[in-house]
């Protein structure tokens, strides 16, 4: 068993910017709700794809919605997670283009017409580990897949 | 890329009674907040630790909260999700102790002091997988370490 320890906004955004899964979590009718998403980053926002109609579509245009990621080893007993906060926007189909041919987007494990794209641009990055000497970027897929 | 499917009910609380991980989703002064936890299940309610002052001691008792639990294979870009849907309550100190002379209680990872336990009796149980052809509680930290 460790401490709880807080994470710096560089390794935060280091994280952030090098995952490509997580949970966009936000408040609908009141209620909390979690949406597991992939996503990517675009400048200092994180992108998502959501269906006309979805929680996503619906609850997160202009309204405070974060997004978290962590990474845990059972075996190990510890983790981290890194939280984004900021207000979801739905990006316009001008600059929606534009990132599209700069960027691949977020990754595609779901078969899905007709996409809406949200935005999050992060105005608060914190983040939290347990446990300390390991490298906490090393569950992360893109670690994985040799990028 | 497949499409995204229903779990049933059984299979949800089959998947959350295994589980040992997951993230509690509630709304603090109108904002939605995250809050990973090691957690147990007793009887039809989901029992996490805190600290007094935390989040989850502040705005969980008598409110909405959910607990999500997920597990991701980045390799085959595929996973599940499922969510517990109910109202948080600070356990009475009687029924802690009953629980905890039953229960080895959630797994600590994290050194603390002062415990509130907080739990989140279920009144929905939600899931949803991507993919077919997998077992599901493969990625269960219970099955790993052979319980």
């Amino acid at each position: 068993m460790s401490a709880l320890e807080e994470l710096d906004v560089a390794e935060c955004e280091r994280l952030l910017r090098r995952g490509v899964f997580g949970r966009i979590v936000l408040v609908a009718g009141g209620r909390p709700e979690i949406v597991p998403v992939t996503y990517t980053t675009h400048g200092d926002a994180v992108w998502v794809r959501t269906s006309p109609g979805s929680l996503l579509d619906r609850y997160a245009d202009g309204e405070p919605v974060l997004l978290e990621i962590d990474h845990v080893d059972h075996e190990r007993g510890h983790g981290w997670s890194v939280v984004a906060r900021g207000h979801g926007e739905r990006v316009p189909e001008g600059e929606r283009s534009d990132a599209e041919r700069r960027t691949s987007g977020p990754p595609r494990w779901v078969r899905r017409e007709d996409e809406v794209w949200i935005q999050l641009r992060w105005e608060e990055l914190t983040g939290r580990r347990t446990g300390s000497g390991w490298d906490l970027a090393a569950g992360l897929p893109v670690d994985r897949i040799g990028r």
